[in-house]
């Protein structure tokens, strides 16, 4: 059996910080969030009340479904002590391709493609742009593409059948490949070429590069995306001269990261960085945290993904639950 | 495209009402219910205050997920307005089959191999007891399988690869006659014969020959659900003479819904029954709503599936955001 979430601090992440944050990762297209692998929980209220709702069902309408008041918010409505997961079948076989696209409406075609033709089991859409890709192949020897070309899709389907499922997956590849959404592509052969492309994928040590940093988890509406990373690119260019930046995401989920090279560090760069991210969300309805919460760093920021109406609402919900402040403060709202 | 959410009110249900009731169905397996088709939504609060959050993205952890205050609240808490719902690929291929089990070991162990062999693909597993099939098969001329056996499951799975998918079924199928989980199956060759399938199982209208009944919508662990039927009907037929019963339902999802023929309508007979299903689910950790809700009927029972501390907390959330009690009252809590 298998807890479907997974992300790149699989190694420290707890279940309840996992549970938390609402945590996203690699699978979220096939599986949901951390909100969707909980079935129950128990939390503890800043009064010492401790809730209980240890469901192990999916279906359960007995109420209110109290458990989403504590998940994803990052520990300041209550404390989460004990959960009750929803496990699923592992699936036996995996099939791995990474796919070289000439422009983002190949990636976006692409994703669609994949996703009607291999049904429920398509579970990866991880798409890097060149400037993360040209910094990240050489942790694989030779690279699984030559660099250079404009974006990279990791996408992989997780199935039961080896056969049927290996055959399905290299038609839909062969067939995107004839509709000329992608112009180069490799198929995993063995483990080790999947474990080459996740390497390139996870070889986030290489944007150190890039430093001093500063990192981005947005999501948007995949129609917007190209614009929105060109847009806050060229921004960046002209406002801060920053030329350096790497972009790359869980695009299937609607979900990039951006990473800008500062250049050098001061708060005011650091702001006019944030702003430039996050202003260009709140016209076409993004969110200023995709998958890492709000802690204290975006709170200033929340009212750009947030109307005033909702702000009022948290922190009476938050007044509520922690009238003398105490669970995480300073965090969120 | 596809709304996934499917149910046997389909002509009569609002979406505003799926959502406030959070709707279940046919394709929870696969799909989830409704509150997992809702990205965004704007609702009224008791003041008047409008919250908008018309999220279009799967991925959004910026501030609390508000949206789940109002999804499953039936109106109690806010009423919902409008909303953006996600739309899924439509398959284009459905494989059906009706199989018969001897037992509910086999129930049980049929829906692990088949969700183990078709990955994301199984879409319904919907189980009629021999009580339910015995009435309801008629409908069907001849009946897809001879009444009389001791479990039904109506089996479902969708795809975009038609041979693929189709072989991939039968081969799943095949392995579960031969492994003797199922005694006697047949596959749906045609629209029409998987209609006939269907027809049987929303055959609700044969179960008036039990009336007048009662009938209840609970959602429990597979693994006690065999015992907990049994009890069931045998303190029914003790205590209360009720001799006449059907059971069906979203095994998949663990939710079943129990009629039971009550010989003679009175409230005390009706409270009876309502006791002796319910009172059975708390030591199992069961649900008394599933997917119906609670609206005024169960109210009196919400205690069998939640503590004393949530009913309290829940409470708190009905009186803070609705004081005065005007949002659909007499409902919940």
């Amino acid at each position: 059996m298998l807890l479907a979430a997974d992300w790149g601090a699989r190694g420290s992440a707890t279940i309840g910080g996992a549970i938390a944050t609402n945590a996203g990762g690699n699978q979220v297209l096939r599986y949901g969030m951390m909100r969707e692998q909980v079935l129950g929980l128990e939390a503890v209220l800043a009064d010492g009340t401790v809730i209980s709702s240890m469901n192990r069902m999916l279906k359960n309408n007995a109420g209110y479904d109290l458990k989403q008041l504590f998940i994803g918010s990052e520990g300041t409505l209550g404390v989460v002590t004990r959960a009750v997961l929803r496990l699923r079948a592992a699936a036996a076989f995996t099939q791995s391709a990474l796919a070289a696209c000439a422009d983002f409406a190949s990636v976006a075609a692409l994703l669609d493609h994949m996703d009607r033709q291999l049904g429920g089991r398509l579970a990866t859409y991880e798409v890097m742009w060149r400037n993360f890709y040209d910094r990240t192949h050489a942790v694989a020897s030779p690279p699984p593409l030559p660099p250079g070309q404009p974006f990279y899709v990791l996408v992989e389907a997780a199935g039961s059948d080896e056969e049927g499922d290996a055959a399905a997956f290299e038609a839909a590849l062969g067939a995107a490949i004839e509709r000329e959404m992608v112009t180069d592509a490799v198929l995993a052969r063995s483990g080790r070429d999947r474990d080459a492309f996740w390497a390139v994928r996870d070889n986030i040590p290489a944007l150190m590069s890039l430093a001093p940093i500063r990192t981005y988890d947005v999501s948007l509406p995949i129609g917007a995306m190209d614009d929105y990373v060109a847009d806050v690119l060229a921004a960046a260019a002209q406002r801060l001269d920053i030329a350096q930046a790497a972009v790359f995401g869980h695009v299937g989920d609607g979900n990039i990261h951006l990473v800008l090279g500062l250049g050098e560090y001061s708060a005011a760069r650091v702001q006019a960085a944030d702003r430039i991210v996050y202003e260009r969300l709140a016209p076409i309805g993004g969110s200023i945290s995709a998958e890492h919460g709000i802690g204290s760093e975006k709170r200033a920021f929340l009212g750009q993904s947030r109307s005033e109406a909702e702000l009022a609402l948290m922190r009476h919900l938050k007044a509520m639950l922690d009238p003398k402040g105490i669970l995480n403060p300073g965090k969120v709202i």
